[in-house]
């Protein structure tokens, strides 16, 4: 059978652009002893990606070798099976990468429960959730009546960060960059506050939101929303660096604060990526399910259609021009 | 009897000036029940005592007063005693402050076993030895083989932790400011290497000395060593800031480095400040009274002379020009 599927060709010098990409016709292959075919109906784009395209580094996760599928998570449909653990008609999900179609062995396959619906898997119980899960939770360790402040509040990640943080009895309070986003933050998803970083007064709007000053920054963007933030921790508090998007497509990355306050105030400031914690992502996995059973946590999916719709569509994520976990559906 | 003590007049505002201060005389009182009479026989200078005289921030400890006695930690004698717990003639040590003579509850102040040299117990079992090993052991977790970087390496704190670290089989790289200093930590304390910060190819000088990269980086100074070491970090890398004297007396601290590195590298920074770890001293002093007995641990004494040696001799400490940890001998 005929699939097409998206390769890698050449690495991003700045932005990422069409002619890093080359769209392929494949033929899928007669299944041997141990291998499943799965069609893959939703495809994750997330800004980690823009990583995995660059030149190597001393980086969590190698990048993706050039004239090879473009890697991704998604979730697909098994249709045919020489596998005893993969029933045709299972729901999976794994790193599929940007192809239609794909012939694996299963291994780094994981067998969806039946019944959930594509996009709540892929906004709540799948890499945003676990890691806005293990961020917040496992690192930050908030307490009932504390003040977080998330940047990227409306993204993939700070949206479930904050809705988690509500559940867990904190003030929130979160920077996106429009008025629509800060009202979806406020009206639907229940937020404190939301500021639009935009603004002029951004540092006085954070102040006056923050009236007990910070106890936990969830950071996924960099940016002025960074400084605005440290300036307003408390004594012990807890930076936790998830992302840094704003400086993702710049070869002169902003200088970050100065440390005097690091001592002054008892701060930790720690970076993670989620591949150090995958043996913690079934039972985070789990957590996410039950907040999201018990009503805490909503989402939404700007969803993208037709393989090819990822190779424009992911700049959305740099330009911010998302609203919401941006999936492309197949 | 009649005995000088020096009194905080006024804030600085940039730098220390002998306008700060006020010598004045006074009368020690008759000793009520439970009082002590004390004669300070050595007082020790630290880079903290700047923010005591600086204004009320949400630092971590109250400024002095105007009009106060300078604070300061020291070593002292029991003269009289109505106190059972104080011996006359025992030896104490605690926050005495910029007197030649106290009289006082003995609240805070801790009776030292007989025959420690005073410098020894000011060099080692305190505030430097606690600092050194609270930072280096308890937070940064040094694991025999791993790379450490300490800045201001030859002051009262980098030489503990370096020292600290050979004895727990670490690499140890210092920087300090002077060829002397660097050749005393690598001659004397036993430092794999000694870099001048000061030298033009401090960057490659601090790449060359890691070759497997930094694992815990042990700030001190914050300046141009704080952007080179942070550059070698290695991945799960740790980050203990304890001073940043390079900024102390500037109204303009230099910004610190970009946060992406935090994320790629999954690090941890970490400030800290004694007074939030006082229950944990004496088992620490006794950790380092260990390390100095098995002969692990030397260190030098810069020594001032008279009560008023300190009102410009603190400044050595920002200047760097002490050789050793300062103190003053009365």
């Amino acid at each position: 059978m005929e699939y097409k599927a998206i390769k890698l060709v050449k690495r991003p010098d700045i932005t990422i652009t069409p002619d890093l990409f080359e769209t392929v016709t494949l033929q899928t292959s007669e299944l041997k002893d141990g291998e499943i075919l799965v069609k893959q109906t939703h495809m994750s784009l997330d800004p980690a990606m823009k990583g995995w395209m660059s030149p190597a580094t001393d980086s969590y996760i190698p990048p993706v070798a050039l004239g090879e599928i473009m890697r991704s998570s998604g979730i697909a449909e098994v249709l045919d099976s020489k596998n005893e653990k993969f029933a045709v008609g299972a729901q999976v999900m794994g790193m599929i990468g940007w192809t239609e179609y794909a012939v694996s062995t299963g291994e780094g396959l994981q067998i969806l429960p039946p019944g959930l619906p594509a996009d709540a898997v892929l906004c709540v119980l799948a890499l945003p959730g676990i890691t806005a899960y293990q961020g917040l939770i496992e690192m930050g360790k908030p307490k009932a009546g504390e003040t977080l402040v998330v940047s990227g509040a409306a993204g993939s990640v700070g949206s479930m960060v904050g809705q988690i943080a509500k559940a867990e009895g904190m003030r929130v309070v979160g920077t996106a960059g429009t008025d629509e986003k800060c009202r979806w933050l406020e009206e639907e998803l229940g937020f404190d506050k939301a500021i639009n970083y935009k603004s002029d007064n951004l540092g006085d709007a954070l102040k006056d939101a923050t009236p007990d000053g910070v106890d936990i920054y969830f950071e996924n963007t960099g940016g002025p929303v960074q400084h605005a933030a440290f300036e307003n921790m408390n004594a012990h508090g807890r930076i936790i660096v998830c992302g840094m998007i704003a400086d993702y497509n710049t070869n002169t990355p902003a200088p970050g604060p100065n440390w005097i306050d690091i001592i002054r105030k008892r701060l930790t400031i720690q970076g993670f990526a989620m591949p150090d914690h995958w043996d913690n992502v079934p039972a985070m996995s789990q957590k996410m399910a039950e907040y999201w059973m018990n009503g805490q946590i909503k989402y939404r999916a700007h969803t993208l259609h037709g393989l090819e719709s990822a190779v424009e569509g992911i700049n959305l994520l740099f330009s911010g021009g998302n609203t919401g976990k941006l999936l492309v559906e197949l």
